[in-house]
């Protein structure tokens, strides 16, 4: 039993390449009085990691280099020394990426005994909470039309098909045509458009003959600039993701502001850490959605840590429909 | 007794320039029945103009090559053959920058009998409103931040100076020093920043050590970019106007958007004229505030129809403190 955790070498340009980052080994983690020792099951797969790894103050403290990379995690209390958990103990949190974690308790949650852990970063975790509670501030309304990036993505998929049953029109912008086929087909979205191999601004206008009335964006960029040219008066736009940005060094310019003074709309930031307290209620609602057969996922599960590399880059080219996950260790 | 009007002989690119629109002889307008004649008084002079002569569509139908220019005025019912207008009504609107027009009565409303003419376009009309609405949709609360672009002209001073009635520290930005002594020597706002001169990123750190919650951007671009970057958690952004890009055939770039996610801030587009049933609401606060002293004003008042691109281009060239207006005739 030996501790290993994927380590900042040094500051990426682009996306991830081979000698970015490291997999070190690590002390076992010892914990005291107060602490617990984590044994790593799942890692979320999220393109925020790249971002994370730039040389900025984000909502956490910058990562330094020769710093394990952060990520949100589910796994089990081996051995603790804090008053709330037990060993055998599921938590989830944004940790590190490593086998083995110590945290003191602040920085994880329990899940809840009756998900599964397999699905929990597909449906639930800051994925499907993600979905809620974005949707929440932009409040699509039945017969309004949605359109989101990203859409075969994790979070993506998730907020067009909640939006499907809010009664909206969905229209879905993704990387290949596989991933438009799924969105379409599968999920049940209205239209989707491939963004590398179509003319976005020619498709929204096809697929959203009634103009924009809210956009649910993972992506920003040249996308988020055509979907304000058709945008309604009175629209919404959540800030999700800003994609276009997280492999670059440069942030990636935004032209067509005006709009959102002629259609007099918003653009509403968030982080879905901020509904932490309210986790429990996206959960109930999702669980009852997919029982109900409303909700589907397409889940990728990559083994072992060594895979993070690859499981990094098939994101970022669109290789994986929905989400994707590394299993580092046996779920217990 | 004849009839001129500022007409669009080609579209400008850049700012205006001699030879993009010609002061034109017009037919004297005739008042079919349900229709009035107005004699043009005050003609508010505002950026927007600029923009309204691109070939876009905005709020109004495009303005087409030959088109008499629209523009906010105020004026005096000389003959009338609709029932709710009487010769003597004072009345405004955005209709045509000519000497007569032709209304039907659906286009401009009354002016109330006890607002000054003259400083209507300062304190009241689209201005004063633009100000008072602008801010209730980003609720500024005592102790916050406001910063306030263009913040020498009629909508900034006047925002900026709301703000502190509200309880804010209030930065403006502006393009020259007078301007800046301006805001802070007579306005009382708590610091300035000369855009042109001064370093914009380091003084917002300088005037706003606790950051930013609340910007009335009247500009776009750069400037945006700059505040993008000092926000807090939770800032409200309104977007009243952007500038920079009216006197451009490209629009201007924004790259800080991501900072929008990262503080959860929010961007509001408005126009003013969807609060016109709340005007009077607005004028009756704004004339209390003015009575108690708590409201200042910089009124430039250019002589005649043929001032037009003499007071389009010193606005532009931040050449007068606060409102500019044209007179076209004299008060009845």
């Amino acid at each position: 039993m030996s501790n290993q955790g994927w380590c900042l070498l040094r500051r990426p340009t682009g996306y991830f390449q081979e000698g970015d980052i490291v997999l070190s080994d690590l002390p076992m983690p010892q914990p005291a009085p107060g602490q617990l020792r984590i044994r790593t099951v799942y890692l979320s797969i999220d393109p925020a990691y790249r971002v994370w790894a730039n040389d900025i103050i984000l909502y956490f403290p910058k990562l330094e280099i020769g710093e394990t990379l952060r990520g949100s995690i589910i796994g089990v209390v081996e051995e603790s020394y804090h008053p709330d958990f037990t060993p055998g103990d599921i938590v989830t949190g944004v940790l590190r990426i490593q086998k083995y974690l110590l945290s003191d308790g602040t920085d994880i949650m329990k899940v809840p005994p009756d998900l599964s852990l397999r699905s929990y970063f597909a449906l639930y975790g800051h994925i499907g909470t993600t979905a809620y509670f974005g949707l929440e501030i932009v409040h699509p309304k039945a017969g309004e039309t949605l359109v989101v990036s990203s859409a075969a993505g994790g979070v993506g998929s998730l907020a067009g098909q909640m939006a499907k049953i809010y009664g909206c029109r969905v229209v879905g912008i993704a990387g290949a045509d596989d991933r438009c086929r799924w969105i379409v087909d599968e999920l049940g979205f209205d239209a989707a458009i491939n963004y590398r191999t179509q003319d976005v601004d020619q498709r929204l206008r096809e697929t959203c003959p009634d103009g924009i009335d809210v956009y649910f964006d993972n992506v920003g960029g040249a996308i988020l600039d055509s979907v304000c040219l058709q945008l309604n008066i009175g629209a919404r736009i959540a800030l999700c993701g800003m994609l276009t940005n997280y492999n670059s060094d440069q942030p990636v310019a935004v032209y067509n502001l005006l709009e959102l003074i002629l259609k007099r709309a918003s653009a509403h930031g968030f982080l879905v850490t901020d509904y932490l307290p309210r986790y429990l209620e996206a959960f109930t609602q999702i669980k009852a959605w997919e029982a109900a057969n409303k909700i589907k996922y397409r889940l990728t599960v990559l083994d072992g840590i060594e895979q993070l590399p690859q499981a990094l880059e098939g994101i970022f080219a669109s290789r994986y429909l929905g989400k994707v996950v590394l299993q580092i260790a046996p779920e217990p």
